[in-house]
């Protein structure tokens, strides 16, 4: 199996390094990833400036190649030009992570960690997302590790629909701990935030954004719903995103003309 | 009518002047939009700076505020602090736009102007996206705005659910030649896109995205087709991503644990 980790956090966080020693474990492994932390990027891509890729190396080996843009840009040049041009393998399956912080309900759409794995299958490659719903500074990232190296396999073997793709969402909790795993959708919990107005040295306001993230949900087929019960959640997305079902009704009953 | 709007081409583009005069017709009209050009930005969210804040004018009058941040930034800060902290009400609906670009298909996933709406739309503000669909230097918002100036009444008073938005896309033909609107769902179109690979004078490589939009669908209820038929494509958005159909399948038939 021919796999390419990439990331939002940037190729120097732990999360991915965590990741990509779980997935040589069970295949090829090539990464590519944004040089520079892109939390909160979205689907964003670089289109008024180049992209560079350097080498990037850990502990004194090669570990993979570093993108001077977004985790979108990432997987596009890898999948489009790059991964060809230096004599790769087309992947088997792209993943994205492991995220520090969790990308469930509205996060998800903020989350440049889903969009790497978005861009992936825009692009007809199968892919998954994952984050550890964890804010500390030191999180361990081995057991959302040890359940990707058992969880790549799966979803390898059974497939997915051109358009989709999962997103897991791993409980910070020891992997002795984890409850298992659920499928799950989107939930609705949100941010209450706001920013804060700060006056600098020559007395202009900056505001900075700060907020809350308020749990709404209670059934458990819901993303954060599962992660409080110490399970894995993983949520089928894809990108089309109609609203069918206000669609037949505006179709019905709004005026058809002005 | 108070109407907030923005654009993710920055203030000074000429799309969101042509959208403030239009809507200036209809309601109390505040623009609060990005300083800078910001397409292809996705749902992006300024975390890692502060933003800041400066009055805009045009043509010697006050236009606006102009924010230093993404589209998604402007719409946050305005409807959660800035408005209310200037005694500025908070707007019954906003509009985004004028794009210069369509925003179909794949294209919503990458766009600025429609994660502008979405996060109105994620604050509990009913939105509107709107695109000219026209890739020429000098664009006709004519057509555009004077349907927005008609059709955003009509929104008003219909209304839409809690966590729906509205994604316009404009043919790029003068008004008397649009045959009407339609409600349609999101394409399947994509971009044909590659990365040019050029040298600079120190002989360093570097990679230009580039890439031709592959119009695939042929029913006359997708965005790109009712565009094509010089209809004005109005396509219902939400930003919950899973796909349940498939949800249903793997809940059925994917292995339940590891």
């Amino acid at each position: 199996m021919n796999i390419l980790v990439t990331n939002d956090d940037g190729i120097g966080a732990p999360g991915i390094y965590a990741l990509a020693k779980a997935m040589q474990q069970i295949g090829d492994v090539v990464v590519m990833a944004p040089l520079g932390e892109q939390s909160a990027v979205g689907h964003a891509l670089t289109v008024s400036l180049p992209l560079r890729v350097t080498p990037y190396h850990k502990n004194d080996e090669f570990f993979g190649f570093a993108v001077s843009g977004t985790p979108a840009d990432s997987v596009k040049l890898a999948l489009r030009t790059y991964l060809a041009e230096h004599g790769l393998p087309r992947p088997d399956i792209v993943v994205s992570g492991i995220n520090h912080g969790r990308n469930t309900a509205v996060n998800v759409i903020y989350s440049g960690t889903v969009s790497a794995a978005t861009e992936a299958t825009v692009l007809g490659v199968p892919s998954i997302a994952v984050s550890l719903t964890s804010y500390g500074p030191e999180p361990d990232f081995s057991a959302a590790a040890e359940f990707m190296r058992q969880f790549v396999p799966v979803v390898h073997r059974q497939g997915l629909p051109e358009g989709t793709l999962l997103n897991v969402n791993v409980p910070s909790v020891p992997l002795s701990e984890i409850e298992g795993f659920t499928f799950t959708r989107q939930g609705r919990s949100y941010w209450q935030d706001t920013f804060e107005k700060r006056l600098d040295p020559q007395q202009r306001p900056y505001y900075w954004l700060k907020g809350d993230y308020v749990l709404v949900d209670h059934e458990n087929d819901i993303d954060d719903v599962a992660i409080r019960e110490n399970k894995i959640s993983i949520t089928p997305l894809h990108y089309d995103l109609t609203d069918y079902d206000f669609l037949d009704e505006m179709s019905d009953l709004w005026p058809q003309a002005l």
